[in-house]
């Protein structure tokens, strides 16, 4: 098996080994389907009891009540005091890099007066209280706490609350402080479908909130898909996707890295490279050999780039921008000298690294964007996290005399042809009396 | 029974009976999930063919290609020069304020740069393909094909495809000539799961769509809520609701008959008055005693208003503020004097009807805002449909060569902590090479 997949855009049959490198079949178990119901309703209806139970057996804690599984605002403090000086710099100045993407992200309402004395407009208001779900374990990271976190203190929200399952006991200092530093309100240590339904329905100790973000395991996200409508969720996401499109000026060595800063993520994260000139492939493949050995994930990152990933020869830098709205990928690349042409035609994508000195790295962490974004093509319909997603939007109508006599007329026509006839005399009331 | 339940929020025990009064389930059904996964795996495979077949079982039509399904663009211009003028003239002046308020919703991009050169900003685009769901029968509004399509097409999507079950084979020249008006690109008489699914994942004759919007039966809410991932939804949406804050100085068979629109939707519709003066109450039991035998729906309004709906007092307008925030209702009435203290109060809501003359009907056809709103409480999380629901963002990262030296540093030092050695290293090239 070779280190990486090669595919040339003029090979006949290219556009069925492409569909075959994208596919991604979430697979819906219906055994987690049902236990998922299970313990929603035993939430719904036990309450925090339920929780703890659940937590009990799930993460093997020993708390008997709820508070025994809240973490103080000042432990998190306290955690984010104990970090190494550059780690808690690092944090800060990245919370503030956020921050101040994000406040240009805020929507303010409008309204807009007809000549008749009629107003119409929109009310911003951001949402009352938002859950944000961290995972334990191995994924749990502190950077994923500022980027969800962040946005909703921007939209004003009045209370963000943390869940995260603590696996044995055992709480993660970095996830604490990154809590204390994105000024999350209340941090609870439980996690699964358990904690999810918790925060979609209230329970004694825990308010019902109005939307729950963040990632999780399989039972998690069909948590979060069971209770949307009850509350609102974020999307569900898919692994995670880099794609780079490279006119061969790069350092290779650059590039290599930037596919293997996907790769490590997970077995199934996707690398691909599009780029003109075949030798420059052939350097970067040279370099994939190369680096791979001293890669502390190196298993990880082979399995991912040998099943998922792909070094692809194309026509020109038009095409590649044709196959990059195909693909429609998370994190696109373009390490290009000219970029800007480049950027202009591309439709559909996550985010957009410009020019050879935007590694997605830096967007991960400090850039100042979201590095929560639509995977798995669904960058064609979403849009990266932001402070929209913590606000929403109510229109106002505010009708004049007369333009209730104007607009009364029509709606009238229109209800009657719907076989609404309350409609109808609802209208007719406001300009014949 | 009585006409409809009389509350008064003053009273012990009044909590429960408004939870109650508000409390809606929509159970899931267990024989629908399974009906519906089959029939979404079948178009899947076996694309227009299964698709007919559905269409033939389940709606009647006598179709045995997909072509035969298809409503030409030709056929809706015909419905509409064949609408009598009053109707014709009141679908196009409503279509044209839609427009109107609709336009100004729409976003644009930015960018800024900052002290070292490094620009970061964001690219707003359309979709490129809607599929706009229509239900047959009696819940066939042509309006609500205006208030679909016309976001999108002012969002600039490309194609806005339409879907429409026609039961027997029988079309609804309204619906049709409402798709000529607001410009939806394709018409398909295809309706149920089958068509969600050809939506979704596309046939031999149906592109695959970025988004699926408009409302649908359990079958069709069902396969919305499986195939979000594929393509976007919108929300899942339960009966209508009102909810008006009266003063007692609005004629009372003016807000007698505002409740009515409501109820008259279906019995489960939901229809709620907050009023501090317990007379002006009898006043509104008294003419919805007598206008309502002269209602044609009477039947479903009696039944809607018995079993959902309510006359509240309250002790006054502050706390029906507070409780319309409880509420959060779809559509908020603010019939007083003075509106605007209250409508500063309100944060949640799907729209606010503000002063005597605003009727919801007239919202509902023609004031120019979007009928399609959040429903059960969801006003608390979501939106109206709006332009931003067919437009998505992309972050724009570029990072100038100074930049990659400060901000690689941060990045290197979070991955680290993170245990992600390619994303550091990612960034320590850009700096130390």
């Amino acid at each position: 098996m070779s280190v990486i997949n090669r595919l040339n855009s003029s090979d006949q049959g290219f556009d069925e080994q492409l569909t075959q490198l994208l596919a991604y079949d979430e697979a819906q178990d219906s055994q987690i389907e049902s236990a998922v119901s299970e313990i929603l309703a035993n939430v719904r209806e036990h309450g925090d009891a339920a929780v703890v139970e659940y937590s009990r057996k799930f993460d093997g804690v020993s708390a008997e009540h709820m508070a025994e599984l809240e973490v103080s605002n000042e432990a998190c403090e306290a955690a984010l005091a104990a970090l190494p000086q550059e780690q808690r710099d690092a944090l800060t100045q990245a919370a503030k890099r956020i921050c101040a993407y994000h406040e240009r992200q805020k929507s303010t309402g409008w309204t807009y007066e007809e000549e008749d004395g009629t107003v119409l407009g929109v009310k911003v208001t951001p949402m009352d209280r938002v859950g944000l779900y961290v995972p334990g374990g191995k994924a749990a990271y502190p950077s994923s706490v500022l980027m969800n976190a962040i946005p909703a203190k921007v939209a004003g929200v009045g209370e963000v609350v943390m869940v995260t399952p603590t696996p044995g006991g055992e709480q993660n200092p970095i996830v604490l402080a990154a809590a204390a530093v994105a000024g999350v309100d209340r941090v609870l240590t439980i996690g699964g479908a358990q904690a999810v339904a918790a925060l979609a329905y209230g329970t004694e100790s825990i308010a019902q909130v109005d939307k729950i973000v963040g990632p999780g395991n399989a039972y998690v996200a069909e948590a979060k898909r069971r209770v949307f409508g009850v509350v609102g969720i974020d999307m569900i996401a898919g692994p995670s996707e880099i794609l780079i499109i490279c006119d061969g000026k790069t350092p290779a060595e650059w590039i290599a890295m930037d596919l293997f800063s996907q790769a490590e993520h997970d077995e199934l994260a996707q690398a691909i490279l599009l780029c003109p000139d075949a030798a420059y492939l052939d350097e970067v493949e040279a370099s994939i050999k190369r680096l791979l050995p001293e890669m502390s994930r190196k298993a990880i990152i082979s399995t991912s780039l040998a099943n998922r990933g792909a070094l692809i020869q194309v026509r020109d830098l038009d095409e590649a921008c044709d196959i990059a709205n195909h693909i429609a990928a998370e994190h696109l690349e373009i390490s290009v000298q000219e970029p800007q042409p480049l950027v202009d035609r591309i439709r559909h994508a996550g985010a957009i690294f410009i020019g050879p000195y935007s590694s997605e790295s830096l967007g991960d962490y400090c850039a100042g964007t979201n590095h929560v974004l639509p995977t798995s093509r669904t960058a064609r319909f979403s849009s990266p996290l932001g402070v929209y997603d913590f606000e929403k939007r109510s229109s106002l109508i505010n009708i004049s005399k007369r333009g209730a006599d104007t607009l009364g007329r029509i709606a009238s026509t229109l209800a009657y042809g719907e076989g609404l006839q309350a409609h109808a005399k609802s209208a007719e009331y406001r300009y014949k009396n």
